[in-house]
């Protein structure tokens, strides 16, 4: 952490941050350049307050250094993170297809998305049992008897299932069912939650907010990590910006950005960062361009019937169309669609 | 909802939408422009999914008319609403200043500042005993010693508490000892949490997500509501945009549109709104100025060594600064500072 | 343009609005739903100020139906719109790639640059001889003399130049030396300019300003198109979000937007967009793989020693292995690099 | 500048960079942490391009230390920068209003509102004979004949007269006319203007644009300061946020941290930033609470027939509601309103 000192800080307003910075453990390293003084505190500050200096005398601001992840970071792991959901193995050069309808809506609904993804090419199986929605008023998922649903939908198509969590409650009974943990954008910083999923050892995909840095997804990441479950996947979703012609904005950035800074698979909803099925394809095209090691994309047999997020659903056929260009792209970038090989990692 | 069809929509994808409109329970009513066709959906369309018509052939666009929530909206209840918390009145032309440090800490630090800030006018105290942090290294709280530690804050000084819940098994504990449940920014769309804190029947303060709309704020009021809680106060923290020279953007705008669009006591937290103490006096003005009906603001007998938001936090006798000063303002647009007169709503 | 009245609008503010509606020229049609009455504006909108009627009494809102922009638009003309440039065809299935200096330092850092990039594959040289820079302390360009510098570059190579102007006077100029008038992101408002650009009947660049919404962009084509100037290439920039970790927030869902909303050739600065010279070949990549028409891309021979954009610039040998990755993504996705055969279209 | 390089840089690529920094004629100061070395470059930086070193092998980050402004920071100037315009003076502790219609649009209309803003109690009279509009089809004023019908209405009533100038040419026109060169939002990058307009030495107010951080404001400030012309008020009028419940997003936190930064007079303009007459009284009470030295205003005689910006323009006697509610904010503040003594500052 570097302090800058106001250009008329005080001698003694240098001295009383010199002997704090002591206080919290750390070595003060004075460099008085012409205009001011900046001192580099130097040790680990991860515990330490940057706000408590910030309320000094003489301080004008304060410079972190150290990034406030670890575990999540390619220093302290320099390998791609790479592990196995019930034979899929994600974090290879082989790109992994995870798809589904929004919402659990019915067993047959299920099913029926089940195989017709399963067909298309996808990996692993999406679907929600629990939905966070903006209204009271709306669908709010089938709950148990959506992850009953999910689990026959497994065992009939040999898939590995992603559904999301919404609470610690929740955590304990999905991980009964399901084979990822998926955290959604609205609950990236409930760390009640995260917590939770850290210590279940189970799988987990964590979505970034729509108003989350990158550095704090990987910071709920951190958390996750920091419980010694070391499974996690990241997943751009789109952020929240001035644009309105879509409902988020694809942060394609942070797929380069992610990859150069965390060891842990990163994937793309282009699905939610588009918020429209007319722009799914292309987007899901770009983020394997860009480096991602898969997707998750809304699939609805009947996306007009759809209980929720219909207008951003692909039918089967469509989906099938994006496999196959997804399959180009992949082999454009040296890479290719993940095949049920028998590869187990971990 | 109003559907807007593609210029080049066919007769048949007209009808499809008019049979679906109708199959959800509300009228269709057909208005040909000269360049396209708008269909207008006439009835409660609150559950009905707008997405199921945004994948249909033919439409554009779909337009909502009807607001989303209905308990929050000064539609539904045109008068204030007014409530009692021990003794403190909220949401009359009284303004209702709560103060206190980020963290409860110690007991010392708590009751000294629980003293500082009723002396210097404050009327309710806050205090986090659970802290949501971004970093799973950070300090965490204290969990319910925090609480006990407010709870004796309150028997001395008389004076409401204001605490965090960040999850559905603190909200069981919290109710036992502090008058309002604050759900924080981060939290503003767990659901289940907000679904918790409207079972509870406490009284609840929600901070606006520091990406959230002003209408998705009145959305996780309505989950609170629709539980037949009323006591609810809304609370503007800042809101995230490219501006750096601050933690958050201060939305004032927001004050004068929420008064104006729902009935709901209104309060600005200018020490997370700017995130720098220098500012907190000037931006609290400026949310009285604008017709805010409180202010909560951190404050702290020693910032430099507040284990979280130090840089934010005010020392007592600047607190004792700003309340002068927020008295003046008060008077200045026709109201006053909340005196403990024998008020007695509810 | 659709007029939505207050729910409790009397008959008397209905009728004013319908008044003023035919006073405009265009006929009222009324909607009377459950809760509210909404009024349609029927004819051509584009004059008129939607604020006009947002001021009446009653009025709730205005929801515009006709897009802002028309000769733009794909409803206006269906196929691509296709141009050459010096014996380059822009707009067609191949892709056209645009490099070099973000800024003309010297006439060998030029002519040593243009020979590099046209080797590796660029059809179309950029280089700024007037500069935008947020400091007056900074290198504001070398004017009339960088122009002759890319005249010599453009003889030497055969490739045709693009250049920014940044006001009305160095319009004048700049079409004597130049093939394409580069607007910046920061003028793509400065109407003024705009409106020299569509009058000197020079093919026009247009980047998206870094706060510009997608529909901001094709108004300000509309600007030059308005002239009859029917020679625009849009360009994506990356805008301003909350998010730090990357200069700008390259949007790439509006590649797919654009492609749909506008028959204007489109194409990406990945350079600005990222801001880091790490990120640029993935993000150019994802841009072609989402449907863009090319990119405009910097590179410089030695990147340390740049006058500006030093850090985002690739150095040849790296722009050389772009293009190459270009090429496979082009052809995964159906189409090819631009090959200089003699097509001759306007 | 502080250098911050990767925790693995080897030594020769920290030499390179010390190297760098001494060519460039500054000191190089190293200081080794634990896990990582920083390099201070100690001298004036503002001519240095911190991208130079950002390319350079090794270097992780760069920090900026000195403020990229200098003639309009407050260490530069401590004194308030205050002023008189034809009578008026601004930047002292009274308030001075700007008012008057967005468009000029007649001479009936400009005469007629200037007369009621004066009798309300404005200072200083707007109004725009060029207008940015975002399309092409809208009115774009009445050019030269309106700002002759200004300075008529500066002869009859004695107000100085602010008005926009979008290009050199308008000028060298305007300041025949005008008191005040307003830049407007969409030109505060418009560099070439900001040149002009500097060497005008007429006074010039700055309109921050919405997409623009508070620093570069200060820098387009920095470029008309440049010029040695030091009349320069700055002016808040709300940014683009992804609220969309008003036309921007007011950024009140900007009054206070501008007015510690710089020495300029700084001004909010509540119309724009709220976009919506209900909200301009609340707002406008908000910026003279924060510290705002003055507001400019939309007034117009018939807001639903205004040719722009009917629906944020208030009536006179809505205008002169407001002059009262500001004069008793003024005083709670310990200002006032301006009252035309005898004060004639430079």
């Amino acid at each position: 952490m570097l302090i800058i000192m106001h250009a008329d800080a005080s001698e003694d307003q240098i001295n009383s941050v010199v002997k704090r910075v002591e206080e919290c453990g750390m070595k003060a390293h004075l460099s008085q350049g012409e205009e001011r003084c900046i001192i580099g505190a130097i040790g680990d500050g991860r515990p330490v307050q940057k706000d408590q200096f910030l309320y000094m005398p003489g301080v004008d601001r304060i410079v972190p250094i150290t990034r406030p992840y670890k575990l999540a970071s390619r220093e302290f792991q320099k390998e791609d993170t790479v592990f196995n959901l019930d034979g899929v193995t994600i974090g290879t050069s082989s790109i992994v297809l995870i798809a589904g309808p929004c919402s659990v809506e019915s067993r047959s609904q299920m099913i029926e998305t089940a195989y017709a993804v399963k067909e298309a090419g996808a990996h692993a199986l999406r679907g929600g049992a629990y939905k966070p929605r903006t209204s009271p008023y709306s669908f709010q998922g089938l709950g148990e008897e959506g992850l009953e649903i999910l689990a026959e939908a497994r065992e009939l198509t040999g898939m590995p299932i992603v559904t999301e969590v919404m609470s610690i409650e929740q955590v304990k009974l999905v991980v009964k069912y399901a084979d990822v943990l998926q955290i959604g954008a609205r609950n990236m910083q409930n760390y009640a939650l995260l917590h939770a999923a850290g210590e279940s050892q189970h799988p987990v995909l964590i979505k970034r907010g729509m108003m989350a840095t990158i550095e704090e997804l990987l910071m709920a990441a951190e958390y996750v990590l920091s419980h010694d479950n070391r499974r996690v996947i990241l997943c751009e979703r789109g952020i929240r910006t001035f644009e309105t012609a879509t409902r988020n904005t694809t942060d394609i950035n942070a797929i380069p950005v992610l990859k150069n800074a965390t060891h842990l698979p990163v994937i793309l909803d282009p699905s939610h960062s588009t918020g429209n099925w007319e722009y799914v394809t292309a987007v899901a095209r770009a983020a394997i361009a860009a480096g991602a090691d898969g997707l998750i994309i809304e699939v609805h047999p009947n996306p007009a019937e759809a209980k929720s997020d219909g207008g951003q659903s692909l039918k089967p056929e469509r989906f099938a169309e994006l496999v196959s260009q997804i399959r180009a792209i992949a082999e454009a970038v040296g890479r290719d669609l993940f095949a049920k090989k028998a590869v187990f990692v971990k």
